[in-house]
Formats: structure tokens, sequence, C-alpha cells
């Protein structure tokens, strides 16, 4: 792959040197949900990098030909086994220097089933005391479900937005 | 390119036969926005295609290293020359046959200027009983002014979602 300008373009893209392809990099949808069962959290641990065994909602890159519903459906099948009945967008979160969206819907676990997928360690649901703040692997997830008990204990729940930069190292 | 799974994957992806590039491709972020100014909408109308001559809110294909309100107010800087302030999103539309995900945002028009820039054959401002409807280029955008309209009158907004499918032939 190289750098170049492709015709009638403006912008430096990844053009493969052999096949000529020229390989457009647009910014990727994460996609999740923060699943409730009477007032618990749905949490998985993470048994892949990155941030090998902290914990995270279910959320992961939407894949084409779906709906963002469906991608935060199927990755809350795939790393918690667990059905969900999905809810409204509860939170858009920029994050440019990785060029990643990320979404998080409301939605409710469906009979309170879960088990760890071939991606979880374990997943467990938590009462919002228990939540495990110093160990929650992403910080768009720790946005969401701060904004989420909030939002709960007034008894409104809105659109959340934000943009996140890089960590300052250190 | 060739269709093969890559090794831990689980999906069909697009390798280059060359160089060995894994091409993931994932939905594409379009966003933009529904700029007011006065009570009336700007629009622009297409001088590229798909759907040239049509008229579209201005919107386009986000890049990577920007947020989505970024991509709105650049958007709208290239395909209308206008500033404009970004309020919240207003609609999150699902375009899964064709792998889109399309964004729109509230924003208020900056000094009431604009101008049609390179993909644009002319921008105007309409009042809503001026809205071309039968000349809009988009399914997408047509849902997101239907929604705008109806929000503005009962005097509230909130954020609107739905899932498009492919059109009916003929």
């Amino acid at each position: 792959m190289a750098l170049a300008v492709p015709p009638g373009d403006s912008q430096l893209r990844h053009v493969c040197v052999a096949c000529k392809h020229i390989h457009y990099e647009n910014p990727k949808l994460v996609v999740g949900a923060i699943v409730e069962w009477q007032g618990r959290i749905l949490l998985c641990r993470r048994a892949i990098e990155p941030r090998h065994g902290l914990w995270t909602l279910p959320a992961g890159f939407m894949e084409n030909h779906e709906s963002c519903v469906e991608a935060a459906q199927r990755e809350t099948m795939e790393e918690a086994c667990a059905r969900l009945v999905p809810g409204p967008l509860f939170a858009l979160i920029d994050v440019p220097h990785i060029s990643q969206v990320h979404l998080f819907y409301r939605a409710a676990l469906v009979g309170g089933t879960h088990a760890p997928g071939a991606e979880s360690l374990e997943t467990e649901l938590f009462d919002e005391a228990d939540i495990p703040w110093d160990a929650i692997a992403f910080r768009s997830v720790s946005f969401a479900l701060r904004a989420y008990f909030s939002d709960r204990s007034r008894g409104q729940f809105e659109l959340h937005s934000t943009v996140l930069g890089p960590t300052t190292p250190g």
C-alpha cells in the first residue's frame, strides 16, 4: 500500500501498488448496548486484547448489511450469549483520533439469561453500586454508564454525546 | 481482490491477492445538517452523480480523524459555502442494503450566507411550503425533513430513527 491522491479526489488515500485498489479509510462504527435486567446492567469481562481482563458493555464493530440495532443485538449475543429488546439510542461518542464513532443503545435483557461468549471471560449483571469503575475497558463505556445511571436516577433518559480525545501519557 | 476468511476471523473479507492486505468493509457514515435561517432550510442542488440535479441537505461521507459534528460542518462548507452553529443530533437512518448510516444534525446558519460549492449547482433557503418534495435526492433526506417540520410545528424536537430498505423496482 502507498499513499496517493486518486483522480478527482482531494485527499491522500491508501492505494495498493500491486492491484491499484483504492482503499478508502472511513471512520468505523462501534455499536453496543446498555442491557438492563431488574435494575442491573450486563457487563462482559474481555477475553481478548485490547484491555484483556477488563469489563465492558457488549459492543463491537458494525458489519456491512446490518442496521445499528442489529449490530448491538449481534454483539450482545456473541459476547454475552444474551438476547435483548432494543430501546432508543442513548449515547454517541466520537473518538476521532482513532477514527471511531461509538453508539450505545438502551435495551432490556430477555429472560435474565447470559453467559460468556468466545470473546468474554465472564458475564455478570451489576447493580449500580457494584460497577467495577476502576476496571472498565474503555472510556466510552464509562461515559455511557455514568450518563445512564444519572438519567435513570432522575427518571428521564436523553441522548448523550461527547468527543473523546487522546489520553495524556502517564 | 479475492474473498477469503482471514485467520481468527469468521467472515469473508476482501483480500488483495497481490499484497495480502485485508480490506475490512464496514458501514460508512454519511453526516449532514438541517441548517435553518429565519425559519427557512438550506438545500443544495446536486452537481454530481448520483441524483444529479436533485435537491439535498448538505451531507457527505465522514472522513477519518474528524468528529460527526465536524463532518457536518465540513460538508456544509464544501457544498454550500456556509458556516453553521451545530445543534443536537436529529436523525439516525440505517440504510443496510448499501451499508450506510446517515446522521443529520440540527444547526443554525451563520449570517444567512451561502453559495454553491464545487458539488452543487445552486443553494437555496426554502420555506417549508416551498420544499421541492418531488425533487429530493435521497429518501433519508426526505425522512429527516418531514420529521423536522413535524417536530418544529409541535415545538419539540427529538431524535428520529428509521431503517430504509431497498426501493421496489418500478
